[in-house]
């Protein structure tokens, strides 16, 4: 017998515990070409707020009173897959559950990298990659570039930081609170804005005074704003959550959007997922950087599966630092 | 003695009559190297919007109390310059006015692609190079794209819908008013939406149940929102223009922004300027195109150096087909 959340009932604007239940659930006996695998690590992140609405998008939702899932990291207790055998740390999607069957194929032995397992959901995981590949593909970030990133104490946004100062930009950075900002520093960040603090216009206008090259959006809304107001000729502006409006109904007011003709700026969506192919360079590129020191794996740990919603609303109230993680 | 249009004041929201004024100025007389030419033709544009504000931008502003300029087309009647002659027609900046000495070296020849001499303000002129590059460099326009594009009657609009229906593309339009629906109907628009009989949003998701490729945008606002709404994964956006926000203060309201991330849409800026050196492809091209009939240039033409303020002003009013032209 094992345990998952379920999704309970679909929110309207900000989720409740009221939304999630947890859940015995039967596990199948294991068939040819699948192994049983017990959870350590379980991830929470942003995008799975979208899957708890009931729309299309890049992931599909999760079904009210099913079991929900995500990135984990587990040890392979059985296993009926030639390649895998028990004791094998590995990565999947059958997250929110203490235990999981899954195929084989969908599972992957963690890298030897020399980093800790729980890395592989963060700084070298899903996170790390919307990091490195939303900075240096898409918005093209490149030496001495003056990069703007939201969130930034945030797991993908403190990547974000230390990414473009190991590759020698200027990196301006917002983040909510006296105690975030001072951390986000710490990271080498040039200047940080406290968004709580004042309106993001005038304290990006204040820290960049020559203007942006590069910005790296996680939150949408003002900060978006703010960019478009700052941007300078040519500017490349990478889309990679808007967590400001996941929750909200109002549309997003912008008053500087006009601002992206006369300065030619380009803004572009994108979802991590589409780099897949692309992971070995991620893994060398960020696999270095993580050993050399130049770049460190903050993470905010709450324990046991009881704490999984927890651990998820968190992410709206800015309750971690770094990337946040269940332990089991 | 020449006459201009002189910026009289700076307009707050749409100009008036008021911001104008016609004075006589001294011409200079020719050094060498200058050549004084007899306009013709003068070109009013929405992009002098901008210029009447006292902002940088990618062209500089008008100075109050000076002459204001813009794209001619005229005649030498004098010149002091090597290979030009009395007689030559010629393309230039010094608009607004009906002589002017010019430095030969900011003077263009008019090429013979067998076209009327207007026509190098309008389809082989700035808006047509707009149209052109917009499409089929910044949007990376394709055989096959489903393309809506805004204002569709106006001036550069409706020379993309000619240059996406002769290159294979389905096209969505939109446009003000039955009569002008008809028109860009005329010119092969699959579909013609008119924004002023209902909302943009609705009206496109019927007018492209299978979403979009790509959006040319002329204005901003809600047809860029519903763009957003309707775009398929890979959208490409080329922003040209937002004429629904040049005269006001409000901020653009967009509620479907968000979907940039999932549909991993690309929103660019541009100005055709930028295209400068790539003029001789875009005669190529478009001059083949229209000498083969597949584009027709549609003009407003109004008659007399007085009517220029008038024939701006009805710009914003929708007051054109096609390109807007005063004649000399």
């Amino acid at each position: 017998m094992a345990r998952a959340w379920h999704l309970k009932s679909r929110p309207q604007g900000l989720p409740t515990n009221e939304n999630f239940e947890l859940k015995d659930f039967d596990l199948p006996g294991l068939s040819d070409g699948m192994v049983r695998v017990r959870n350590h690590w379980l991830s929470v992140d942003p995008y799975m707020r979208g899957r708890m609405n009931d729309v299309k998008s890049y992931v599909p939702p999760f079904q009210v009173g099913e079991p929900m899932d995500g990135g984990a990291v587990g040890e392979v207790v059985e296993s009926q897959a030639e390649g895998f055998a028990p004791g094998d740390l590995v990565l999947h999607m059958s997250g929110w559950r203490d235990e999981a069957v899954v195929p084989a194929r969908l599972v992957m032995k963690l890298p030897d990298l020399g980093a800790e397992p729980q890395q592989f959901l963060g700084i070298l995981g899903t996170t790390g990659a919307t990091a490195w590949f939303g900075l240096l593909d898409v918005a093209s970030a490149k030496e001495k570039d003056i990069v703007f990133v939201s969130a930034a104490a945030g797991a993908v946004g403190s990547a974000v930081v230390q990414i473009a100062k190991a590759r020698g930009m200027t990196v301006i950075a917002s983040a909510g609170g006296a105690e975030k900002c001072a951390w986000v520093r710490s990271l080498g960040a040039d200047q940080v804005i406290d968004y709580k603090a004042g309106p993001v216009l005038k304290s990006l206008a204040a820290a960049a005074p020559d203007g942006i090259d590069v910005y790296f959006d996680n939150v949408g809304g003002d900060h978006l704003d703010a960019a478009l107001a700052l941007a300078r000729q040519n500017a490349r502006f990478a889309i990679c959550g808007m967590i400001e409006g996941y929750n909200k109904a109002e549309p997003t007011s912008l008053r500087f959007i006009m601002r992206i003709i006369a300065a030619r700026i380009q803004l572009k969506g994108f979802i991590v997922f589409d780099f897949q192919p692309r992971m070995a360079e991620f893994y060398r590129g960020m696999g270095a950087l993580l050993a050399s020191g130049k770049v460190q794996a903050k993470e905010t740990v709450i324990e046991g599966l009881e704490a999984m919603p927890q651990a998820f609303l968190g992410l709206f109230e800015g309750a971690n630092t770094g990337k946040m993680l269940v332990k089991l």
